[in-house]
């Protein structure tokens, strides 16, 4: 529809019922994506059948309301992160759909996740108990880009041979996210064991001065294994996106 | 090699020559890699081709030399990144294929760039001419590794035409290195525009309270834009090598 | 009345009635501002019809009340600032003119915003949602210093059209305030883009390391961009403050 | 010229001599600017006289000789910041006109002062004599763009008597940048006295927890006077080029 | 009766009662102060009069009360820090004497201040409303150690006309405690107006990066001012300490 | 168990009923610990008597208890710390010999502490009252673990004869943990005296610029003492750990 | 002489000569000290014999000499703090009476020390050699003022016997500068053992995370000893300054 | 001979040759050690054979050279640490067994390292080449106290098999010193196999956000392994000191 307003600007050019100066003027004047530059922007098209997604920290319900009616209008699914079961129940009354997932504290409206199905090829780590509304927050981020996700928690450094025991999943992984708080080694000594890309994610588990996930966050950025990448603390959403981006231009 | 030794032990007990209670304690002190856990760091294959990488900031002039001569004694490329040129020139004195690239300030031994060849899809932007070093130590390294690098340097987002010329370059990448000091904005700029997968390497550029590079990582871990994965300051190896890594897979 | 009081003094040493000893002493123990050093502080002058502004947060609302009668009896307007709807309802009470601005928190005593009136040329622009009221703050300052104020929201980086699309009234402005949390790379954006001064407002968005504001800060200090000027986080109201000296300053 | 190019194109659309498909793809294609949004950057009618200014720090010799070759090509002048005498000679040689000025660290070429002439109202205070530098970075950025600078220096708050004793500078300046290390509490003071933008410079003089000037910047970050605007430690060059800005348009 | 029993103890000795190698073992048994060296802790003497205190914020109601039962029970006077109204409530039930100073938030027991009497020269200043607790913890903890406090509040520096007009009482001060939060410059400027010890105590108002009073620590740890001591942040009753240790010397 | 799977896996390969390409693929694949690697984690031997812990902060109540349920199962002792009395009400409900440890803030179950009895050597300090809890999860665990706990509080440097009056324990003492929050002096005063290792922990304790133990850890780590090894910020249970790990190695 | 010129102009309206607008304007442009408002800057009749200082670190040879020169020339005494034996040099080409004090890293011009003289009562201490050259900064400064000050070094509290040793000199001391680096518990340990004011001077001695002091500084803020001031890291001049005007009031 | 001189003290009372009064004052002037209290530092006989310790950094070589010559006086052995071969130079003109431990940049005299002997059971892990200085300095520390060190350097977590490699040195230890830089987290990988205490020692080796060794630190502190203990970042001195310590005690 964009290209179409140009090309009839550009027609009535050609037939002459447009004059030049007065075309120039609206050139500038069009909306920047009418003009082509938002080809560059062809998230869409790649993106086909990724979700929208609202950050529900510090918004208000109303507002949440609001934003997922106008998605769902589009026939487009919906990913609200960070938010409480309250926030289920408000979306829930006007779409049935809705859906809760607890421990990732976060709703998906229009989300079917399919039996078995999905792009393999993420695998999302979590070192503690602690960590998984984070690795959730990671994992189900994936799933609802279309992805099927493996699981492997509870396999913290503290004790090595829970983490050697995940072997095979670690060999089938094609992008792996590691979530981890405390000291953050877990990410590090991943890398050291696999040739894909791993993500770390550090988290705001901890006390003391590791407090805020700092003490984690510094771990990852200054691990002595290469091929880490790293996504800001508890940022669990950022974390299965580009592991979700990645895996689909491998399967293309 | 591994394996067959740990074949031969087999061996033996199925001929009877290795008592059972012998060949237990024998597999307990078995180096780890016999015993097949290193299949799960099967990097070797993968990285066929890959050079082995020295850190030189910190090593003496004959630390680097000695493990140079291990590395191409075994045939491979090695890349010796953070030296200066009295280190190539010691180390060309024994090996003539040495060569100093200066701005990475980095050394290669037995890295032959093919004229247009290697692996498409890697595109390294810089901010500002003080974000070069950083910016080749990427390329240089991805170059190593197999591949062919575009690069777009000076497209800071204090002009943001400079970077929307490069409508073209971004459209084509598969993976987008992004380095800047000051404030780092580009790699979030860079990740609004493309649905790629994005790199952000913030430099020790600036002064001031960005000092360090700490103001550039920090804004490039609270990026606004999604798919924006993130190295420490000035790790443009790093970034080089996991955007070599993810290119490598999406080819496959 | 002040200048007179010292008139009379020099009048009684004419005349003889005070001996120089003790008109000596006596001006050594004038009020500073009756010897005319207050003449500096002809902000008065300047900012006639400026509010005078009461800082909410951390007071009790028995001191609030107390300092807007005292504001309102000398017929100036009140600005209050940081505060809920509760502190509305209790000034309300004694001054029926009060009025509350929820997305700004703040309370007005005074203030008739004037229909397409006041002194055109600030435009306020906020990068997400969450900046609203950091924004807001900046505005109705504005507004109520004389101004009519411009605002785009949402035009955060992320997705650069919907700052570009805003050419017109970017255009337009004569002085810019920025409000922008989690990287706070708006500012520079906008600082690039027009010759205008750019007063850039980081909001404590986010999460993580950008926990506060201070990563939005130091990449709005350590910007590429020229032209940008910094006040501290959250600080809407400093802002919109003294994009309103500017602004008068440039009208007269 | 930029816009001929595309007068041309939509010309021969017009003529029939280019389909409208192949137009839209050139349309696509054409530079940013040719499309008329570098209108927003209207920076240049604007900074007519203003000076092209190279940041030295970081930049090689022959870096900044071949950049100023290019400035001077045009016809403009520049203004490099940073640099030691070493330089000068250097740009010298190519270009007689340099000069050195010596306490502002910077290299001026085809810069003229007007005796006397220039825009008036701009004053530079500096706290201490440590502080010259940064102030002579910002008053020389200031008269390079046209302006007329006052200068009032050593007029830290230790003695406040030689503040109130540059009454006089005071009421007549249109803006002010207050330069200040230590705690950084001049330009509270000064923004405190006058009813007109201040920018506050702080400086990285000092040692123990105030090195590299933090202390400074959290100070006037921290101000209680309205009216402070900030920059970076020992930004003397942007805030002397936002004093510029503030400056033109009140004059215009 | 320490000196008594060590008097016995040689006394034995010199009977021949008490073995010497006994008495050796005694000697190192004896508890630390009966050997004299409580000496060095002469506190008691020149503290006669001054109060016990309690640091109330993290005790529990009952910890209070027992501690203050036997403070009482010896006799002297109790001043309790940082608790609120029930405290009080409490601490009365058993010492109906135990008053409230509600600004200061302490309690104190046995307390009787004397009208116009108490040591003279004490002066604490605070910059804004919002410094209040902070002084008046200095204030009362100046008092209650038998002090005559002299208060000058509201003299922050965003109007220096404030603290001049205070020209009397700085004159008069022989120590000074000055309170300040936001930048903390309130302290350098006093210390550079007046030639007594100036005790500056940083307080955690304000918000952004001076939150929790870091910025205004800072401020008053760099000084350009001499005679100027710091205390930790929002320690009233340490500067209120201090000073009156500083005061009673000078009475002596 | 464990061992025997492997023996049965050699047996299987010596009768020539498993083919010895099977039983490479078998060894790779079977869990980590069967290999005997978990030989290095000899933990459970030395640890015989040594409670399960379960770090309460952070995990549900039903998470607690499930897990509770699943040690007590094992016939082991439950260290639960970081819990309220709410924790102990839920657990007893299932476990009548649960208790409490009000001060430590932990639950214990299956915990009978032997009368006199335990190993004898640890000696742990408080500084202050506020500093309590965190000794008490030292000295509990260090009691879970087997010991017989020697405790001196109250003894900080601020009155330095209430430590020395504790000589006695002080020589009797083989580890001594030294809690402390403020300045965290008293470790490096203690380690000063003693010639047997310190485990200093740094508490939360405190305000101003030393709130959440920053100082008192800063202050541990620099200490001019040798000998003083450091824990985390309140991490009382990881400093009784260590203690008893080394007092158990001192008795063997 | 400036009470001359202003009772000149007060007698030039009393004869008439003056008319009175006239003495009202040309009140307002005297100068500030002029007006009497210097007689709260009667630092000057209270210095009587105080140095000049010149803070010589970042100061060229050049300006030290020249600032020298006007303090000699007004017959006063001279201290250069923070500068090198070549300063030394140059000073005493010109002023044959400057000495170096190599410790403490000072020139003095004018300052003869008298033997066995000054004013008694300053104890200044050092707890190790390596804060040595900070401690003699203040005892200079101390000295230069007028005073006879003790030193007692080396008594850090790593060996607790030496600091109580100095039990005679702690008990005649009026105020005690405590200098020490690490983690800077000395000032403690002696506000604990005193009843004087005690001066703490963290100094930026030792490695690691308490480089440049902050730890030292940190450890003297949060104290839990009353009765302790602290300046900045390294600040020795500032210490033994004020220790001077505590000692001077003392004395009067 | 202190005990003797206070027998002679008492014997002198027993005479009646001292009168009491007298006694009781000498009693007060007495050295501390005299009394008996020195018997809390016992150090001395625990640590027969132990090393005199001397910090080189930041001290002069005259001022070394002197202390040396005093401990050899004594007939102890010295350590001196962080010192470069010039001073070994010096040492060894005056004491000619001085030899020069060139990775651990430490020179001992009068240090005979006995073959094959000395006390088993401390382990030195280095994670990097660039950790050995610091390794070497706790190694040759731990030697110089009379043990038998075994060492396994270049262990780090990026590849996990060389650490797995080590595992009948890590059954063997009694006491484990594990170094390491970057992230840090070898010692929470060793603490988690090994049941013996660990104790870290983060380096300052790196760069960006981890320089200086507080990433390394911070990820020491928040480790999820318990039985982990941690010294100051480069510390290598204070590991080696407290693992003697340790081994000690246990093999007594």
């Amino acid at each position: 529809m964009k290209t179409r307003s140009l090309r009839g600007l550009l027609s009535r050019i050609r037939r002459g019922t447009l004059p030049i100066d007065a075309a120039l003027e609206r050139l500038r004047e069009l909306p920047y994506e009418d003009l082509g530059f938002a080809k560059i922007d062809n998230h869409r098209e790649l993106r086909r059948g990724f979700p929208e997604v609202i950050f529900g920290e510090g918004k208000t319900v109303p507002q949440i309301v609001a934003i997922v009616d106008r998605i769902v209008g589009r026939g487009q699914t919906a990913l609200i992160t960070r938010v409480g079961e309250e926030v289920h129940h408000r979306v829930r009354e006007r779409h049935p759909g809705a859906r809760y997932h607890a421990t990732a504290r976060a709703v998906t409206v229009g989300f079917r996740p399919r039996r078995g199905g999905g792009r393999p090829g993420i695998l999302v780590l979590a070192a503690g108990t602690s960590d998984l509304p984070v690795a959730e927050e990671a994992a189900l981020t994936a799933e609802v880009m279309g992805n099927r996700v493996e699981r492997a928690y509870d396999v913290g450094i503290a004790g090595l041979h829970r983490l050697l025991a995940q072997r095979k999943k670690l060999r089938k992984a094609r992008v792996i996210v590691a979530v981890a708080g405390m000291e953050g080694a877990l990410p590090s000594v991943v890398a050291g064991l696999v040739p894909v890309p791993v993500i770390g994610v550090p988290t705001s588990i901890g006390y003391g001065t590791g407090l805020k996930g700092v003490a984690a966050l510094m771990g990852m950025l200054n691990s002595c294994s290469t091929g880490l990448l790293v996504v800001n603390i508890d940022n669990g959403f950022g974390a299965g996106y580009s592991a979700s981006v990645i895996n689909k231009m491998i399967d293309k």
